[in-house]
C-alpha cells in the first residue's frame, strides 16, 4: 500500500487538468457507468461533528475508492482545521488496498471547487460579477477555480461576521480579485449574475424575490438533510434546476427542501452529467434563472483520487 | 496518524483478553449505547467480489472506527488471500484520523471467532463434540478459540471437497484436536451438540429434521442477503433464536431467510447483548435447540480496534 501525504498530493493535483477528469466523472455517473451507494454518515453531538463516507467505482476502471471526510466545527477553538479526510484506493479485481491518500480533506475541497467552476462554465451567462455567500475555505476556492473559466475578477461577498468578510477580502485581493463586502445577501443578488453559496446555514439566506433574471446560483454549502441556504421558492422560480446526483439531492441539500415544500417535482430536476454530455440543454436563454445544487458525489472523489494516484505512480516509475 | 501493520497487530492481539472486550461491545450495542449505521456495501461481478464497510462508535468512547473488509473468492487462483481489510480509528472529538490498522482482515477473523466462542459458552450445553460445517479459515479459528471455553477437543467436520477436509483435519490435529471427517452434514448433526456453520453457501446445508434436542448452532457463514446455510425450518424448530444485531439480521443472514419464509417472527428474535447482560435468559433447558446467527456487527470491530490501538500506545509510551 502506497501512503501519499498532503504536500505530495497537493503538488501532483496542481499539475493535473482536473476539469475533464471531474466532467467525465459526472457524465459516467449520469450514464449509469458507475456504482455509487448512498453516503454513509456518522453524527456526533458533543462536540458537534459530521462524518461522511463516500464510496464507489466506475465500472471497468482499475480502482474503487472510499473516502472518509469529517467536519467538526469547534476544532477552530483548538486551533486545528474543521475538516479532515482521507481517501483509500483498492483494486477492483482483488480488493487489495493499493493506496492511502492522506489528503486531510484537500482533494474534497478541490473537487468541490472544480465542480462549482464546471457549473459556472456550463450554466452562467457571461460573468460580470461573482457573488459569494460565506467567507470560509470554499468561498475562497470556488472563486479561485473560476479563474480557469472566466476573466471576471470582480467579487461581491456577504458573510455573517464583518471580520471574516474582511479577512476574505484581503485573501482574495492577493489572488488578484477586486472584492466588495456587502451589507446583505440582497446586495449580492442585486449585482451579481453568478452567485455561489458556501455556508453551513440551516435556514434560507437567499430569497426568490431577490433573484434577478439571468442569474445562475451554485449552492454547494448544503450537503446534509438539515442544511439549507436557498428559499425553496427559488427552485420554483428557476428555469433549470440541476442536481449533481438526483438520488442524493432528493435526500439532502436544497432540492430536498424544495421537494418537501412542494416547490419542485422530481421530473423537473436535471442531472449535471446529462447536461455535460449534451443530453439536456441546460440554460437555453439569457434571462433564465438556473440553479445547480451540489451535494458532492463519490464519483468526483473516485476520479480525483485515481488521477492523483496514477500520476504518483507515473512519477515513481 | 499511526500506521500499525499486521505482524504487530497480531502480536498485540494475542496478548489481549478479547472475551470481555467483545462481550461488552455486544452489551453496549443492545443497550443502545453505540451508533452503528447499516453496513455499506460494494459488489463486483468480474471477478466476483464483495466489500463491506462497517463503522460506528460507542457513545462517550474516545474513537470511532471505520472498517473496510473484502472477499474476492478468485484471489486464490492468483495465490493471494481472498479476504482483505483495514480499520481506521478517528477521534470522536475532532474527527482527526489517529490510526490505520492494516490488519489484512486478521482482526475481523479474530473478533468473529471470539463472538462464536462467546455464543458457544453462552448457549451450548456441556460440549461433548464440536461439529464444523466448512473447512476454511473460520472453520479453523472458530474451533481454535473454543479452547478458551471448553476442554472438548473432539471435532467432526464436513466440507464439500475431501481434499480440503483432509487439510483441515491435519491443521486442527496440530492444534491438539481429534478430528473426524464426515460424509454428510447429517453425520455431523447426529453426533455433535455444538455445530458451527462457516461456509459461503447460498442454499441450506443443515435441515430441521436432522437437528437433535440439546443442540446449539452458531451460523456465522452467511453475512449477506444471498448467503444461507440453514433450512429456515430450523429457526421454527429452535427454542431460542439469537441475532448479533436484530436490525442487521432482518436484512441479511439466516434470520432474514426465515422471516421471509414465515418461519420466524421478529418478536421471537433475541439480541445477543441482551442475553450477555442477563436481560434475557437464553437457553433455559438442556433439551432446547438454540441458534445464534452472526452477521458481524461494527461494534465488534470498534472494540477490537480500540483495544489494539490503546495497547499499542501503552507499549509505545
Amino acid at each position: 500500500m502506497k501512503i501519499i501525504l498532503k504536500p505530495e498530493i497537493k503538488h501532483i493535483t496542481e499539475s493535473l487538468d482536473l476539469f475533464p477528469i471531474i466532467r467525465n466523472g459526472f457524465i459516467a455517473y449520469s450514464e449509469g457507468k458507475s456504482v455509487v451507494p448512498p453516503v454513509g454518515e456518522l453524527s456526533f453531538k458533543n462536540p458537534p461533528g459530521d462524518v461522511h463516507i463516500k464510496y464507489g467505482y466506475i465500472i471497468g476502471d482499475k480502482y474503487y475508492v472510499i473516502k472518509i471526510a469529517s467536519g467538526f466545527h469547534q476544532n477552530e477553538k483548538l486551533g486545528i482545521s474543521n475538516g479532515s479526510g482521507l481517501m483509500l484506493l483498492f483494486d477492483q479485481k482483488t480488493g487489495k488496498n493499493v493506496a492511502l491518500l492522506s489528503d486531510e480533506a484537500y482533494l474534497t475541497d478541490v473537487r468541490t471547487a472544480v465542480a462549482g467552476a464546471i457549473c459556472a462554465q456550463q450554466f452562467a451567462n457571461e460573468i460580470h460579477c461573482i457573488g459569494v455567500i460565506g467567507t470560509g475555505l470554499q468561498a475562497r476556492m470556488q472563486v479561485e477555480y473560476l479563474k480557469k473559466i472566466t476573466a471576471c475578477r470582480k467579487v461581491m461577498v456577504w458573510g455573517r461576521k464583518t471580520e471574516k468578510s474582511e479577512e476574505y477580502s484581503s485573501y482574495m485581493m492577493n489572488l488578484g480579485f477586486k472584492v466588495r463586502i456587502c451589507d446583505s445577501p440582497k446586495h449580492v443578488t442585486d449585482t451579481c449574475n453568478l452567485i455561489i453559496t458556501t455556508t453551513a446555514a440551516t435556514e434560507p439566506i437567499l430569497f426568490a424575490d431577490d433573484i434577478l433574471p439571468g442569474t445562475h446560483i451554485t449552492a454547494m454549502g448544503s450537503d446534509t438533510p438539515a442544511k439549507q441556504e436557498l428559499d425553496p421558492n427559488i427552485m420554483e422560480k428557476a428555469d433549470c434546476v440541476v442536481a449533481d446526483s438526483i438520488p442524493q439531492c432528493i435526500e439532502r441539500g436544497e432540492i430536498s427542501h424544495a421537494l418537501k415544500d412542494g416547490k419542485l417535482t422530481k421530473n423537473n430536476i436535471v442531472e449535471l452529467g446529462h447536461v455535460l454530455s449534451g443530453q439536456h440543454p441546460g440554460r437555453t436563454a439569457q434571462d433564465q434563472i438556473t440553479v445547480a445544487d451540489l451535494t458532492g458525489v463519490a464519483v468526483q472523489d473516485i476520479q480525483i483520487a485515481t488521477a492523483v494516484y496514477e500520476s504518483f505512480m507515473e512519477n515513481e516509475s
